[in-house]
């Protein structure tokens, strides 16, 4: 175990009371089980693998387990760390739960209920903002931060372990992943040195791009052609819905070239794509570029996210749903509008 | 002027003596042009705005002098730097022409002729390969740097010039466009450190993504999923065609959303995008991901460029310039799977 006392002397100091509160029941402990929200994203289990190789490094003992399977997009972050799934049997023997990427325990599902009973201790590292009551025993939490990997970065700084590889290629996944390659507003100066620093131990940024993003199947240029094609746009051409109708074909249809491409039209401030499921209920997500909360219009429609990026479901048509959606996103414009006027 | 002298020994420290004798060059005289090459792209006018910047710190007269205009995504640069294109007429008086980001002066057309006949020093600032005989008289050159912002930001350094805000979006510009904004297999670890620096100095990297990207007209994703809905694929889905008719809306279609999409595809290793032009020529734009050289296929069609992106033009149907270029890229297989079996 290779550990810098003099740096982790400093980054420690830049740690909040309540931080380093955190920090002491991570070194005080020995047995312990990191957990994700359901199906977690790459911020999620980036931020995973790098814990679970900083605890490695201090000798305890470490079991991921999610709610939800990893995706086989990250296979290259599964050949350093076994990802398990929660089958609804027992947890295994553990000091604390370490809930990674989120706030709610609720966001893990039943699994989250599991935590709840269980008499271990339970430690929140996260960057999103929490409105409910506290419910962790500790919490190492920034809200600042572009992704929970970057927390990790800073556990390791802190507590003074060195960063291997695996742990940075999860680092580098938590941060690509949370600031759409380094294009979000949340990209600051510490995102960019912290991948640098990644790359430097040997993370490859274009085989990570590769592994992440070009592993998609060969209708895909087809199908998001076609939603494409069918772009509307409302609001003086300042909103923007794309849809998809159920098809077989469509099954793990990835909307991000679609969102992607409809967000770069100069002026456009949302877009919605709303896809119609197997059971002919709906799903959307949503994307904006200023100031349009879709955090708000998906909190509105029982879902959540982001204030630039969120989703919600949808237990009505397609054709219903596109209804209500545009409704809603007409109405605030018009308080915007109205509001700049 | 704020210079930073311990700093600016030790980046000067890390120069090739023939850096050197560069750096001489642009100390010991006082006007100057920048050019660049034809249809200057990112890295060529970022790289201008920050030398621009860092001589002008230095007392010297600058005037950048292209032989086309500057984009109007590089607007943002064009609020510090006034970019000139060349009308013909007589060179403005100097004593050193820099040459960035190309080291063939014929790459900048006529105007290199008019460079050619000047009695002024020359100095080339590159990242590119040369094969040709050198014409300059210094050259600050490094293959291995992402882009060529990234050497006028050495520059800043080994001489001591702190880089200002115009510079570093000058900086910024560079590395992102020779990067693919950071996920080309030329992002190293200098190039992710140094944006952090240029975030650092008040660089937005949204804000920048939103000036040089999403600036699209409406009508870009129907023409996008247009093109996309018809991709044909051929060799076991490795290679994927792509074309555009010619209609009126596409004047100036960006089909970069295009190229990434097609591309995103597992297993892809080559796309061809083919547009027809309103006099019924045709322009291709080539991308590919480990081994084709779109290159090689570009030059046999008498047009040029990297190895992973190239271009060509056809004076020829679409039909004939898709069904000769497919029939190149077969063969270019053919001889890959049997020299590979």
């Amino acid at each position: 175990m290779s550990m810098s006392t003099e740096k982790s002397t400093a980054a420690a100091s830049e740690c909040t009371p309540e931080q380093l509160s955190a920090l002491a029941m991570l070194k005080s402990h020995k047995r312990f089980i990191l957990t994700g929200h359901v199906r977690p994203d790459g911020d999620c289990v980036g931020a995973q693998a790098a814990l679970a190789s900083c605890l490695e490094h201090m000798g305890c003992e470490v079991t991921v387990l999610n709610p939800d399977p990893i995706e086989t997009r990250y296979e290259y972050l599964a050949r350093h760390v076994k990802y398990h799934s929660w089958d609804g049997g027992a947890l295994p023997a553990h000091d604390v739960v370490v809930f990674l990427d989120f706030n709610e325990i609720t966001r893990c599902g039943r699994l989250g209920e599991a935590f709840a009973k269980a008499r271990s201790k339970k430690l929140v590292i996260d960057h999103h903002i929490s409105d409910g009551a506290a419910w962790w025993d500790e919490a190492f939490v920034d809200v600042h931060a572009s992704a929970t990997g970057l927390l990790v970065h800073r556990i390791h700084e802190a507590i003074g372990v060195e960063v291997d590889l695996p742990a940075a290629e999860g680092i580098y996944t938590s941060i690509v992943s949370d600031t759409g390659w380094f294009k979000y507003s949340n990209t600051d100066a510490e995102t960019l040195r912290i991948a640098s620093e990644m790359v430097e131990i040997g993370v490859e940024p274009s085989r990570m791009f590769q592994a992440i993003e070009q592993r998609k199947r060969p209708n895909h240029p087809e199908l998001t052609g076609k939603v494409l094609a069918a772009t509307h746009f409302f609001c003086d051409d300042r909103a923007a819905l794309v849809t998809q109708p159920w098809c077989e074909d469509a099954v793990g249809f990835d909307s991000d070239d679609v969102l992607d491409c409809v967000r770069s039209v100069a002026g456009l401030e949302v877009v919605l794509f709303v896809k119609e499921l197997s059971d002919r209920t709906c799903k959307l997500s949503s994307r904006s570029k200023e100031w349009y909360s879709v955090q708000r219009l998906c909190h509105d429609f029982g879902g959540g996210g982001h204030a630039r990026a969120a989703g919600a479901s949808f237990d009505c048509s397609l054709k219903d749903a596109c209804s209500r959606l545009v409704a809603a996103v007409e109405e605030e414009f018009q308080a915007h509008d109205g509001g700049s006027a």
